[in-house]
């Protein structure tokens, strides 16, 4: 299988101060077209780290993809360094300098300076790819070591830029070059159940699966994805390969499965009332409002989510959700009665199909003996029935939030599966 | 200066299913301590690629820093690697043993099976860091190389596990290790101005910077965060010609200045209104929730945070924050007119003394040619006063809603700010 480096050029990666979205989004074009990405290398902006990057990736690989140090500044290297590495000398591309002219002159309208001519020069010894977004060309180059041929690749490190020429020019140069083979993948969610619960569920279906298949755990916030992995030549008999395995995993995991398809919980739950054309509203304390924010971080959501009442103080509980004084006192904030209250409230107030109610302690500060920082308790269900639990997460606050809507939405899940009505 | 490379290990890296944000962390907080991350690199969950860049980094670095691979399945086999690698063999290690026994038998109650008990097994020849947030320990391996003494860290790849050994245990062990020169940092927040606007307002103040400081410019979600950066031997004159420098940096960008403190704009709303004993809530339509989110995220925020009404449905504007039909029907629900309603009706029915009001099109669809998608009205006050803003917003639904949540809350910081009631 022909494998790749990726190698991605600026200080700015090695101080953390931006995340590196380039890499995954290379890794993933190239997966799907059928290469296997096997290292990603950061380097910052300097002259000998990434001769010594590009001297080790083309020992691992058979291509490097190369992103940043395009620049018009000082700090930007790349382009020179590549030029001397390759052993060529700086030549004007007309094509390439025609188009940093136009976007000078006549786009963003600012002095097509010296420096920004340089921006039309490339390397004699490389391929140019023309940058239809943006002012630097991206280069190849090809040096054959030991009778195999290495490619690199050199584009800008601007994710837009970026982007469009792996979509329109590396990923079809490359597969026109290697008829590469055919990468599948299946994946599911599931819920409620821990890797290593799932890990002694699967170990017959593991030591079974074909010898070019791949399972992988990818646990997150109280969820666990599975994905199946197959490379092969034949498209068609790996995609069936893998649609068998798929199937047979799927009945393996039943009890815990929230989708076979690589989407988040919200989107799962969302998908589910817009199929039924059903409505939902929320009714949170300890989550303060963060299962309304992942249900409306999808688009089109207005189609099932009515709205929340985010109930902080006991006033709000009383006024907005009519949970009663004498409850709050007796049983406190942090019970199954108030929490049924809530969410009678907010059916009644919103008036939507379904509703989600938690209320719960999320820590640091804020625990009792009985009721300890973790405690939550949440209520799923509509006019007809409620159904509640009693959760305790002993994490932090920022997961024990994360953990509290997670679970709820997932009990909400399995609520509206369930109800004929 | 003592230099690091980061090693990140999963498949999931290499196909794009997940953005590496540990080594964006790691990277801050080395940077913070005085460590230069000078490389970056991903590998996937196998043996022999994992201990080519075990030996490739350690002629590098002075410290390599690992994640992932530490869970309990079959894919993860960083453990076991490591432990050959060092020449170890697999011992249990009681405290360790302990955790994970506690986690499986009264937090999380699921059986502890062998495959858990594992988990509590290191290699004999590391230093344990017991993991406070999960059940998979850290470990550290020293090895001597050409009289130079290397420091290899093995983290597991979960975030939260990740982010407190990196704060509680590695970052202390790594500065008592290397006694290293003084690093101080200060740090200030600006908003409502871009990165290249503060650049040119700075230019002076960069270039009479005393030698041993820097300035960076780290730019997140609408705002800016600056920070100083100073090296020295002796702490005290260190840190005194930090805050000088400090002083003028507040004064120069004085107009923009959120805080000088290293905190978000959720905690210094929080603080302000914490400080003069007053209290908010949020009528939330187009952000669903995502400001009532960020300000619950602060422990201690019922302090001052009442609730919130998150308003998507037309119905709830109206039965929750008595937004006539009329004004709907009239204006729009993406109106000036309709956002003053929403924050009045929160005014009353929830009974605080400030309110955030939003409104607007977070995208894609949704826009109309007056009102395309990103165009957002918000209105902040209280009982006597209200203002609004209109913002246009032009990128994708989840940066328009940071942006607008940001956004609003800078408004009621500056409105809180200039109260006098």
């Amino acid at each position: 299988m022909i494998n790749a480096s990726i190698i991605t050029i600026g200080d700015e990666l090695l101080i953390g101060q931006v995340i590196d979205t380039n890499s995954a989004f290379i890794a993933q074009e190239m997966n799907k077209a059928g290469f296997a990405v096997t290292r990603r290398v950061a380097v910052g902006d300097d002259y000998e780290a990434i001769k010594t990057a590009l001297n080790e990736e083309k020992k691992h690989s058979n291509i490097i993809l190369i992103t940043g140090g395009l620049g018009p500044t000082a700090d930007d290297i790349t382009k020179p360094l590549l030029c001397e590495y390759f052993g060529g000398k700086m030549v004007v591309n007309e094509e390439a300098y025609a188009n940093v002219q136009n976007i000078f002159e006549n786009i963003i309208k600012r002095p097509f300076t010296e420096r920004n001519k340089k921006q039309g020069e490339v390397p004699d010894v490389c391929t140019v790819i023309q940058n239809k977004r943006g002012t630097a060309p991206g280069m190849i180059f090809f040096e054959t070591i030991i009778e195999v041929e290495k490619i690199f690749v050199s584009m800008p490190g601007v994710p837009q830029e970026m982007k469009g020429m792996m979509t329109d020019d590396v990923i079809p140069m490359l597969q026109q070059k290697f008829t590469s083979a055919h990468i599948g993948h299946r994946t599911l969610l599931a819920a409620g159940v821990g890797e290593s619960t799932l890990a002694d569920l699967l170990i017959n279906f593991e030591s079974n699966m074909p010898s070019n298949m791949k399972l992988a755990y990818l646990p997150s916030y109280g969820m666990v994805r599975l994905r199946l992995t197959a490379t092969a030549d034949n498209a068609i008999e790996n995609n069936k390969s893998l649609d068998e395995n798929f199937s047979t995993l799927q009945i393996l995991v039943k009890e815990y499965l929230v989708t076979n398809e690589d989407i988040p919980m919200e989107q799962v739950l969302g998908n589910l009332l817009k199929a039924k054309s059903k409505t939902l509203c929320t009714a949170e304390s300890c989550t303060g409002g963060y299962i309304a924010h992942l249900l409306t971080t999808m688009a089109g959501s207005s189609a099932y989510f009515d709205g929340s009442v985010v109930s902080y103080s006991y006033k709000a509980k009383e006024d907005l959700l009519h949970v009663t004084k004498q409850t709050l006192e007796t049983h406190g904030a942090v019970s199954e009665e108030v929490v049924k209250e809530m969410a009678t409230g907010a059916l009644q107030t919103i008036g939507s199909n379904y509703t989600i109610a938690v209320s719960g302690i999320m820590g640091p500060g804020g625990g009792m003996p009985d009721k300890p920082a973790g405690t939550v308790w949440v209520c799923v269900g509509n006019n007809k029935k409620l159904i509640t639990h009693k959760f305790y997460f002993r994490f932090d606050r920022e997961l024990n939030i994360r953990l509290t809507a997670i679970n709820a939405m997932n009990m909400l899940r399995k609520f509206v599966l369930g109800d004929e009505s």
